[in-house]
């Protein structure tokens, strides 16, 4: 008792840290060597504390790596790793990751954008795959996919924004998913403030299935039905009466307020499938928005029905149309606009995207956004 | 001794962990409460391990959260944000900060892009203004500057990859500051790749002062200079004989390859200082550049110049200018290419970035890229 009560302990390192993590079904250990010799084991859903008085004698070298007194081995699993790169919760339905909002995430109102929203789902909707034993070679594709040169392919997402984040911000984002109807998946989000634990943003996605060569959906084979399956969870991020269920109306250049042209990707828009990322859409929705509601509204929702793919060598048209909302119980109602989008190929005219968004005159949300 | 070597302790949430961290000038603390009771307390170079046995009531609750037997501080400060928000090492001379590459922050390619490397020389380079105590209310300003309305603009950059890292890779980022000639800050960089803990990447820039509102450049004042010299450090990323000090040609129509012309900046490559991002700058250099040498060619070391500030409204063009490197040391002299690059202003021609970067066919490089 009195080696512990008088173990000041040097650290070998500046940035040497302790850490033990306790999550299920990943091997975590964290070990710490100085005069008594104690560690720290978890088991399923508890952890033990063993102190072992047996090893007395000083630890020189850990992992071949000489030490002072205290060691802690500088391997990635105990880094937090778990907790940058992300792990799963309750019994493995969900996949849990943490993140920092970085300055250059945050735009001109120096809050996250939307896309910065958008990336750290899909960020966190890759990683869960990636970790579930499941993946095969793509990216989100599962083993029994790969092998059958199917992809997913998002048909439509929509997303409730509470809350903006800051640079240095951190969040935390629960991902699950679900059957949706015969042939498709749903992808639920939440994203936690990490310090309020408030949830902030919900999201909700469905998937279809795509053959990577043919570029036509295909049904869910039973090897790939299999897969998914035990990681199903009934569970909604967003309650059905709070659902955007509606279609999205094909704006015209008759309807439209506002058509931007010429609108040409970037080689950095380009994703490793070779193909535009989804989330580069919504900078091109944006792109036929007056900057003036860029400037002073906020995006409280938004709905996107993916309807084609995009390639580099593509041409856009942004189309945007704009009206103040006149909900009964809303009683300002000046304050709120609804906006419908859509992002066509110039030329065919040909429906990639069609957006539906809600946005809140940033003087009625709370003022710490 | 017999309470700590069965204390089972059973966790009360499934995402709760225990975590220590050592590091200086900070405040952190973790405590562990459980029937004996007990914490670590770090002081300056030391951590010291109390077992508090006068405690020997259960604890229900700390900081107002009901605790089942174990509690732990659900505190920003323990879930090792010190190592995602960054900390100082090296006698708060060096600034350290680990990231983990996203899956958006990767190309075609599958490697993270210059962009996001860019990006995060960034994100740590601000994050050590912020963290270092001076910071005043801009981006990287600090409290005097703040006072003066004076900012800072980057005049130079150059940067050297070893490797580019892939989706889910750690990298961990030091950087410093020194002065550069009477009125000027140096600022290095190095990239490790934190599991090997090679060095990757290596890069230094160069800064002045401006007056945000006449847009002028500025001496350092000497309340500024005192504000940075306790973080100076006579240390470079980039050995003299590596450095590329020449200046860079200008392009012109009858020298350039290539132009590339209409580049209008988007409302997404707005920063929070309302100006276009100095990052952004790189993705409008490459779209100058043929997509085979995109494809084919790894960046191996690029210099920038900034020669002009740019705003939403501009539209700009880009022009590239390649050729073979004929270094007589070099046996395979056609794997490399030397491309020079100028962003201008449409109509005016006024220079607004100039660079020139070192491409490696990936053919050449080691296999792992």
């Amino acid at each position: 008792m009195a080696l512990l009560q008088n173990a000041a302990v040097p650290f070998n390192r500046a940035d040497s840290f302790i850490s033990l993590e306790k999550h299920e079904g990943l091997d975590a250990r964290a070990r710490v060597g100085f005069g008594g010799g104690w560690k720290l084991r978890p088991r399923r859903r508890n952890l033990q504390l063993v102190l072992n008085s047996s090893t007395n004698a000083n630890v020189e070298t850990i992992n071949g790596k000489k030490v002072n007194g205290v060691c802690v081995e500088r391997d990635t699993n105990l880094m937090n790793h778990e907790f940058l790169l992300g792990r799963f919760a309750e019994e493995r339905f969900v996949f849990r990751q943490a993140y920092v909002i970085r300055s250059y995430e945050i735009g001109p109102d120096q809050t996250a954008t939307m896309e910065t929203l958008m990336n750290l789902l899909q960020e966190t909707a890759l990683n869960h795959v990636a970790k579930s034993g499941v993946a095969g070679g793509g990216f989100g594709a599962t083993r029994e996919m790969s092998l059958r040169k199917l992809i997913w392919v998002v048909t439509r997402i929509h997303a409730q924004i509470d809350k903006y984040s800051s640079w240095g911000d951190v969040v935390e984002i629960d991902t699950w998913v679900d059957a949706a109807g015969k042939n498709g998946m749903r992808r639920d989000w939440i994203i936690r403030d990490y310090k309020s634990q408030k949830i902030i943003t919900r999201a909700t996605s469905t998937w279809a299935i795509m053959n990577r060569e043919t570029r036509r959906l295909s049904k869910i084979p039973d090897e790939v039905r299999q897969e998914l399956q035990p990681f199903y969870l009934d569970r909604a991020a967003i309650a059905t009466e709070n659902m955007d269920t509606q279609n999205i109306q094909k704006l015209s250049d008759q309807i439209a307020n506002r058509i931007r042209t010429g609108l040409a990707p970037r080689w950095s828009d380009m994703d490793a499938n070779q193909h535009v990322n989804n989330v580069k859409y919504i900078g091109w929705i944006l792109e036929s928005m007056p900057v003036n509601v860029l400037e002073d509204y906020k995006m409280k929702n938004i709905t996107l029905e993916y309807r084609r793919e995009c390639r580099q060598s593509n041409v856009l048209e942004s189309l945007t149309s704009m009206k103040p909302i006149t909900q009964q119980q809303q009683e300002e109602d000046a304050q709120h606009l609804e906006c419908t989008s859509l992002l066509r190929m110039e030329g065919s005219h040909a429906d990639i995207v069609r957006a539906r968004s809600l946005w809140h005159s940033k003087k009625q949300i709370s003022p710490s956004l």
